[in-house]
């Protein structure tokens, strides 16, 4: 499984501020489908600050799983900022974590289109206190290098929110 | 994220089985934590055969999402032969897939112990039909080791099972 080599060390630098807070985290993936909740536990100890992970593959699990309104996939689509912040927020909601992380995007190599090129990923980070939302466009990359810059991009962005407690 | 060579090949093989048979694939992972699902889902054109994954880290988590009864997790043990074989029912009943897999195993370096040293691993794959389970114990292997032996053998059980229909 392809990783960035910086991944590993941000896993290792959240498992060590998030126990220093007494933070858990739950992740909600759709493109990665589990690959940041797999990186974040290959950290000795993890056991202590990952509660759970859903991996949204399909339509009916992001509605089950992380109780997503229909509206909003019928009207925004899964890979949308509406869909990212709600799996967020559906992630805190359905787990005893502090901090959810939601990603969704296109991996490619099919299902892209002129408004939702490949490697186009809506990034969500709920707290009980903000929703923060983010998009990247990882180009000119194959299916494997875009789940791998998603996961360092969700990485990054659970250090930076950890770093402002 | 080391994965055996032979993973991913394994995971086209699944792919094709399931479209073939029109069968979706769910995912419960405790020790794993999301990599099944993620080795799956690197396989393009996944998405019509992966349904849902739940990566259940806490005993909560699998409580919650699988509807374990507490009674199996308190008289046996998260690792342990019953959890292994709830969590995949639990994954079937909760999901739109025909086929689920489960893993539960202690992956070590701490958590080992007589009874249940690090490496020990119980599988369960459930289907409307059946409900199997298998144990093994990955001696003499670090964390990132015992996770992909894991990964490789939970695939080749669902490869088994796909080729029985």
């Amino acid at each position: 499984m392809h990783l960035l080599d910086s991944s590993i060390s941000k896993a290792e630098q959240i498992i060590s501020l998030a126990s220093q807070r007494g933070w858990m985290i739950a992740t909600a993936e759709s493109c990665t489908a589990g690959l940041i909740a797999a990186t974040l536990t290959e950290v000795a100890g993890s056991s202590a600050v990952i509660d759970r992970g859903f991996v949204t593959y399909s339509n009916e699990a992001k509605m089950d799983m992380l109780t997503i309104p229909e509206d909003i996939l019928v009207e925004h689509g899964a890979v949308s900022e509406p869909t990212a912040k709600a799996m967020a927020r559906g992630a805190l909601a359905n787990s005893q974590a502090s901090l959810s992380i939601s990603v969704t995007g296109i991996a490619g190599p099919g299902g892209g289109s002129e408004d939702k090129p490949v490697g186009l990923v809506h990034f969500g980070l709920a707290t009980e206190q903000d929703l923060i939302n983010d998009i990247q466009i990882f180009k000119n990359h194959n299916r494997a290098q875009v789940r791998a810059l998603t996961v360092d991009h969700a990485l990054a962005m659970i250090i930076q929110r950890l770093q402002e407690i």
